[in-house]
């Protein structure tokens, strides 16, 4: 199947609106029938109470005493001008899976989506992908239960496989984290699971919008789907944006509509890569600085960026079972801003070369405007403003939604697409590039392009018609 | 301009047979002139000779008092299997240049090359880019003189830009490093110089199968350049395996002449990618075992490694200066093997998931079969024998080309493409994929897919028709 083909059959999940008979109750219905409290209890913890999770005696990393998982380590940041900073950052070396399980019915793409519990969800439960699972999970290094469905994106007798890209996470948090975002087609009979319902894709643009329901995970696997351009909203839209959002799904590549060709776009960026001179380096989380272990968190001592705290876990469903881990709790909530313009009837994204520690291309394409803490609002921003709006005529999409809640502790961000006017100037200032939805689509298609907070951006694109 | 209409600009000029009156001497006449010996002198002296160089008194690393250039550090193998090793490794953090400088002459692009000198190459000047230099070097921390040409690469003045991407280099001997490949066309006048050459794209493929004479960094760059199928020649070939290389240009992406389609190709890469429990530190390079450091070697004890030595470097040239710096000087030449099949009529190449302990993503596509020492030469190899071949038929061409001679001493590998027939199966062991040359031209349009070897390799290709 081409990528072509493939990307019509996902326009037309998209542009579903009619649901078809799937297997299990209604999305509704099933959702609300998900327990919510009392099958799970976080409690948080002192360091300490930790079990089989230490400090090691000579680095003070903090990690986990079968050596997998994640450890909390130091990194140090030089910013090539003589300024060094340190600050804890999450090592999960292994490339874990989130994977979306497809099948047609009627003809339709439905994706099988999962009501997950994370411990660091403020929510219990959110919408997740299929599968999301470390390796340390799937290979059963923690003795559970198997994962369900695992055996769809692993080893030999896997589906059909539509979309297979490794991706990387927060830059910020993570070191050089990496997961591998995968579409897999289920060319049989799927076994049914009352923690899983299939929606199209249609149903999922919707829910999208919701604040904190789509899981992260859910979001980068959705944003790295091919997307036709959906010929039937394109006929009928009279909304200039929507017209404008549609024609920029065909400006691929080099597109006579798109202002600069996918070759200026990776030129842009390679330049912003080659300039930069920041180095960056794991060190022992005890020679970091600034920064202060108590007995239940370390913290940034200005209490802006960050704190590592300890929590305890008991799942009561049917797979019973108590942990203790770290999280990763930061003290506010983030923004991320697409901010948008029709250039001759063709939508394009503000950009930003974004840099961030742990990426392993220290710079990937990120927001227009991305915050992750009252230290970045300090800094001088050219389109905090715009962003930043509050004329609902400009405002297309305006969602808080929550970063993964197996690392993080109520990390949410708030994510907004912002529809700017002549205001925001077609030259653009050092560091930010114009580009299609087209293009996005053709760079997603490869690992290390697009930021994790771009590429659920890109998904909030999707839900705009 | 679109991709496509570059590829046929450069199509054009790869076909181009009668030379068009270009500014300078006839290349044979100018290569011929350009002083060999007596110009340059460069003598291996013991580590305390080096002048700037030192070991630093904790880590043992070896680097310049500057801090830049290059750093001489230790690397940590753990196979996750159990099996850890260590060897020193270069660590560059700073991306240079490597640009092309081309221009039309009488309709046909030219490349703007160079006769360079480099303190490690066995025969004094290879034919390299335009520009070839680190960030040290073009903003002179050597304070020698600029470096000719370079402001059409860098800076706000430079010209069109018609490639533009980072790309990695040996992974066994470098730490993450990458460099720009850019080709720039120049639109007014450009000045002559005696030390540079116009060539076209034809003439290049001519000399890239001369023993020694193309360099790594002008190998690369021509491999990124976008080619399209060259129609007149495909039209006059009577060659079987010419045609079906040249059927192989126009098999992009999910083409049906692909064996793979490129999600399938990038899948599979994502798959090595994503088991590969490698993992890699830099350490002391005081703390390395198995090595060995007298007065003027680092040496693994095996003796089939390589070896970090030191050399003082007289440029008696016009620019006279007299420097001394570290080199990597591999004990044996190296092996590079294409394996190629034509598949219903379109040549194939079987490429291998190879990973290198310096590579940014652990894994990029590399040739079929490599060897960089005698150690390599003891794993078992499925497709050893075909690439060694002696049989006259199946060899398109086998030639032995130089490594960077900037930081490698006399580092020779011998390239190959090899024509196989159907005692290679279509199945594929585990790590190896069939990609046509269409697709590994969309795929090294972004940074990390091909290795190194596998871009000279895939030059080569360029040159056999």
């Amino acid at each position: 199947m081409t990528r072509s083909e493939t990307a019509a059959r996902f326009a037309a999940s998209a542009g579903a609106r009619d649901g078809a008979a799937v297997p299990g109750p209604a999305f509704r219905d099933w959702w609300e029938g998900r327990p919510r409290s009392g099958a799970f209890e976080v409690t948080r913890i002192p360091f300490r109470e930790l079990d089989r999770w230490d400090f090691d005696r000579d680095s003070g990393d903090l990690g986990h005493e079968s050596g997998r998982f994640f450890t909390v380590e130091g990194l140090r940041v030089d910013d090539g001008a003589g300024t060094v900073r340190t600050q804890p950052i999450i090592n999960q070396p292994e490339v874990g899976i989130l994977g979306i399980l497809v099948k047609e019915f009627d003809g339709v793409l439905h994706c099988l989506m999962q009501a997950k519990f994370e411990p660091g969800n403020l929510n219990v439960r959110q919408l997740s992908p299929t599968v999301q699972a470390t390796r340390s999970n799937y290979t059963r290094v923690h003795q559970g239960n198997p994962t369900p469905y695992v055996e769809y994106f692993h080893g030999p007798a896997r589906g059909r496989v539509l979309v297979d890209v490794l991706q990387s996470e927060q830059g910020a948090w993570f070191w050089r984290k990496s997961n591998r975002n995968i579409v897999v087609e289920a060319t049989g009979e799927v076994p049914e699971n009352e923690d899983f319902c299939w929606l199209t894709l249609h149903q999922l643009r919707r829910l999208l919008l919701t604040d904190n329901l789509v899981n992260m995970d859910a979001r980068t696997v959705l944003a790295c789907m091919p997307l036709a351009r959906p010929q039937e909203a394109a006929q009928t839209s009279t909304d200039p944006f929507v017209r404008a959002l549609l024609r920029s799904y065909d400006a691929v590549d080099d597109a006579p509509e798109a202002r600069n060709t996918l070759g200026e776009v990776i030129s842009w960026l390679t330049d912003a890569r080659a300039r930069c001179e920041h180095t960056t380096q794991l060190v022992p989380l005890s020679d970091i600085t600034g920064w202060t272990r108590s007995d239940d968190a370390i913290s940034d001592d200005s209490r802006e960026v960050f704190q590592i705290i300890a929590a305890r876990v008991r799942a009561g469903n049917r797979e019973v079972r108590e942990w203790t881990q770290p999280l990763l709790a930061p003290w506010q909530q983030g923004l991320a801003v697409f901010v948008t313009r029709a250039i001759d009837g063709v939508l394009h994204v503000l950009v930003r070369a974004t840099p961030e520690p742990g990426l392993p291309g220290a710079i990937e394409i990120g927001p227009t405007v991305q915050r992750r803490s009252t230290a970045d609002t300090r800094a001088a921003d050219p389109f905090a403003e715009t962003a930043l709006t509050d004329d609902p005529a400009r405002i297309r999409s305006d969602v808080v939604l929550s970063e993964e809640g197996g690392r993080f502790h109520h990390a949410q961000t708030r994510y907004r697409v912002i529809e700017a006017g002549p205001d925001v100037p077609l030259e653009t200032p050092d560091g930010y590039c114009w580009v299609t939805v087209g293009q996005l689509m053709d760079l997603v298609r490869h690992s290390h392009y697009l930021t994790i907070e771009a590429r659920t951006l890109l998904a909030c694109l999707h839900a705009l018609w």
